[in-house]
């Protein structure tokens, strides 16, 4: 299909100029294999500067989200205890069994705008008491979610507290890391990721790198035989540099903000001019993910034109679609997108 | 350390510019994700071009070469089925139990200059023929392998007749095909490669790529549902050009040919010179890797100037070391290598 | 605590007497190991005619439910596929992520009245359609279910219709098969089990025996390489002939169908004298599981004297409890249960 | 094959008189499931009286000894962590990749008369430094050995040192553990087991039980959540009792060492009788297990009237043949099979 652009994701162009150049620089320097090297090191002190964290805090590059995800709950838990996620999040619905391939349950709970409430968890942990089920001893979040919206540092908090009272730890898939911490109103910030966290990852295929996520561990002890684990599932590259060179690039003149901030932009531009229109949003998204719910006319008139997913059909009428904004996406598209849909929703 | 070089690995330098370049054309083109885009289906076909295989074998991209043993091995095998490998295979004994992790026994035999024979092979299908231990059904080996020998193809066709004998699918590890099918005398070649094996891969990161090897299905029955334990495994990247890319710059115009040419021959002057000075080698390698047994006092003496592994130390007196040369190792530093080892060993 | 009786399962009597006196004949009678002994064969056997299958229809004895259904699944599926079941199902709610630790998810659907229906299995399917989500490809049901309800024969029929239009499987927990079969009006029969599932389990442990499930795979080709798969699992027991006994024991004269009537006979009354005194069921049980909704105080007095869970409590006033009745509950028991009861509710 | 008797194993026999006997006592006394029951809570004290153990010291009653291994050493061990074994292990060669199936590598070294040494495990330790291997976390041993040899004290002592050195957990498989402390000079006592061992279990099922094995935790870290462990791989009973009841009978009047002395008994009357004759024997076995080297001609003309296995061809013209004596070997056979033999070696 030859569309004029297309909101499929916010991983169809290459990587911004600034992650392919940085992996131009010194090439022929010769470095230590696997993660050991001076451009990890570097990249990791860019990431605990940001995070403002101890200089001991450990951080590993790996080449994307279903990897980190794998990787950190496969090492972490023992064979009977799960992992508790919403049903919309990324282990539970799309990662093709990833968590349970490794030997765990993942245990699903209804969602709220996308978000696992503190209830939900409660609840697993009620109905979880002996040997006859699983043991929950970790809980799954993404932040941004999947469906666009933000946990506020208050809601992180109250996430925070369920764990402690229930001895779980806390798992934040921050594949859109930086979408929910530049998303409007700046509902939570770096630190409060690393303070209420025990393990999460920055995402930076989403947000301008070539490829590659920084998972970082502020409990320390979650840390042990870590490498053991990297190696194990495949996720230990030779060139370690390759994906730490990405987040120096998106680090080191804070690249990484802007990027997020212009997704995010484009994202808000859309609701905010749709729902002018009286268009009505299916979740409450201030990323760079947005689902209005359109006329099925409407979305097939688009679909002429642009690329994106319908999300559900509500009914005959009506459905919810998708559309992802990334770091990449002309804002004069997101102009023309919007000219399409208005003439379209009122010609 | 500050080494004059480092003679560690093939992996130390980022990539060849070739590679690089290729990452920064086209760079705001949207492709789709996952392996889908049309660099990928580019890569795809030079590669089959290479192997002389029919349009429709199946070519996937993946980062490393410990990801695709486990991702093909781990899809293949029934949970009570077992793979066959020399205990100095990479499966064996340098992936941290990466195949066992996903249920599967290594079954480890003897080696013959780092080979697996057909009679080691047969000697475990003499000796597992019932429910009470693993049932045999597959059969791994690299090319090169570890210790830098090569199979020729009459080898490779003997290791062929007895997995048709007895049901077993052949894996081949190409993390340095380039090595193996450029090596002198040209041992075997792509297509021979392709014919005898069910499933190879292609490896690109000891060859010059940023990283990446290139999993092949000749056989084509065993491709189906790939796809699902690529993404399982967490090995589906978002944007499957950053891998493919790498492809079409070492195979367009035959790059890939160039730069293992380039280390094979660093390979072979260390070999012929010293051969000359009276020093064995440890293995028969023809390929980047070389195993010279010297005096443990010329081992330390080197280790001040240049970065290499003890492999073995033998006695008191003398020990194997490894030198792995690479497509970036400048001829100059060899050479520096060879006057420095010589002037030692006679002085 | 000291009760007068406790409903709590069917497992808390030893066995029946013909049970452990079939232990007891031929004792010193040498037997060949692992399941290969004539008592298999002959249990076998008698299970064979009872179903009405061909003499090469594979029964394999096992130790227990759980051990059944993760052998079975864990044997069949590839890493990616996954099993549907109730969230009601025993696999979902009941076994420590026992399917899990073999490497596959098990699809949680609502159930209706305890049964997993054609539309839910649909709409999996329907949600479950390219590599990004695991691949569904067995159902799992239990017959009876773990509510006491029995799908009929239409029912099953309706299943392996869904199960044939989309290439899954069909598996039966019959952990209580023996109840669902000889319920009131025969809702299915031996034959249709055998006809509608690929394979399932005959359950011993919850009708009589000491211990024991019989496996049986009227899908041939399932069957492949079955016994490495109870080798590997643990599941292959050293004396096949201690379980196969029991099924001898059970299959033999039709004690199986005695037994399970008993069962059932009991909880009828109790469901059909409840019922005149206005109690209302959870589930339309027609086994020895029943669910009546009672007043917290009548469950709490109770509770002094007769051992029962308390399965649900639905709000200040009432809970659901669940009586289970074994082929070894006196029916005065029952009686003096029911004559309590009703003193409580109407004193 | 119609054999004057059979010395394939040691459970061709259903079970000592006085096992199945205890099944029939009490049997509809109601008991709580999944080993809560009194029976188990009887067995278990029973099996810490015998070792000299405190009362809190866990006891697990499971069927076999496969599923022992496979729940205990896939429970303690964190993914990347591997069990080292004698290539003659249990584990390493008859359990059809039971622990590889829980994620698991087994690391097989060379044995010594059917023992793993010392220097075995230290050598282990030497080649498995660092993330890129699996990391060394427990030891396996079996006492007796596959090869019916013993442990002396002193060798158990020698290997927990080198446990303790090196962060090591020992396990024991006990599966003839009585033919091992009951053997000629009794070379290692219960409280010795329970003393060097972290884990280890007591076979029932090859000495006289119908079934079972009681897993022992002396240290009692290692059994947090063990019972999730038990249920999650299907070894947690619902009739606890009739493995406990097993216990019972062979502990409470020490049936277990009379059972244990009657094999041997008849294994050293072969070794000896043999001996005198000029047989050499494979291994120094002084438990129910003896392996004569024979004339092939010999081995051929017995097993026409004896069942029993070569367990290895020699050459031409002999073979190592395995004899197994249980509790229920008439010494009259013995007789007349070492009768049969003599003839046969000097006619």
């Amino acid at each position: 299909m030859n569309y004029k652009h297309q909101f499929f994701n916010d991983y169809a162009e290459t990587a911004h100029p600034a992650c392919i150049q940085k992996l131009s620089e010194h090439t022929l320097q010769q470095e230590a294999g696997y993660g050991l090297d001076s451009v990890s090191a570097h990249a990791a002190t860019l990431i605990r500067a940001k995070l403002g964290v101890a200089n001991d805090t450990p951080v590993h590059f790996i080449s994307g989200g279903t990897q980190a995800n794998l990787t950190v709950i496969g090492s972490l838990l023992r064979p009977h205890e799960a992992v508790i996620a919403a049903e919309s999040g990324h282990i539970a619905a799309n990662e093709t069994g990833a968590i349970e391939a490794t030997g765990h349950k993942v245990i699903h709970t209804p969602h709220v705008n996308g978000k696992l409430t503190p209830e939900a968890i409660e609840q697993v942990v009620r109905t979880h008491t002996n040997e006859h089920s699983v043991k929950p001893r970790m809980v799954f979040i993404s932040q941004a979610t999947e469906l666009g919206t933000v946990y506020s540092r208050i809601e992180l908090e109250a996430v925070r507290a369920v764990c402690d009272a229930h001895g779980l730890w806390l798992y934040i898939d921050g594949a859109r890391l930086g979408n929910a911490l530049y998303s409007a109103n700046a509902p939570c910030a770096w630190h409060d990721i690393a303070r209420v966290a025990d393990v999460f990852y920055i995402g930076g295929t989403k947000n301008g790198a070539l490829l590659g996520e920084a998972i970082v561990f502020p409990n320390l002890a979650l840390n042990d035989d870590f490498r053991y684990a990297l190696k194990q599932r495949g996720a230990l590259l030779a060139k370690g540099r390759v994906i730490a060179s990405q987040f120096v690039a998106l680090f080191e003149h804070d690249l990484y903000a802007e990027l997020a901030q212009h997704a995010n932009a484009c994202a808000m531009r859309v609701r905010s001019v749709l729902s002018e229109l009286g268009v009505v949003f299916y979740t409450d998204s201030l990323t760079n993910q947005q689902f209005p719910m359109l006329p099925n006319a409407v979305v097939e008139a688009l679909q002429q034109h642009y690329g994106f997913y319908t999300w559900k059909v509500l009914n005959e009428r009506k459905s919810v679609v998708r559309f992802v904004f990334s770091w990449a996406t002309p804002m004069t598209m997101v102009d023309e997108l919007l000219t399409d849909t208005k003439r379209l929703l009122h010609p």
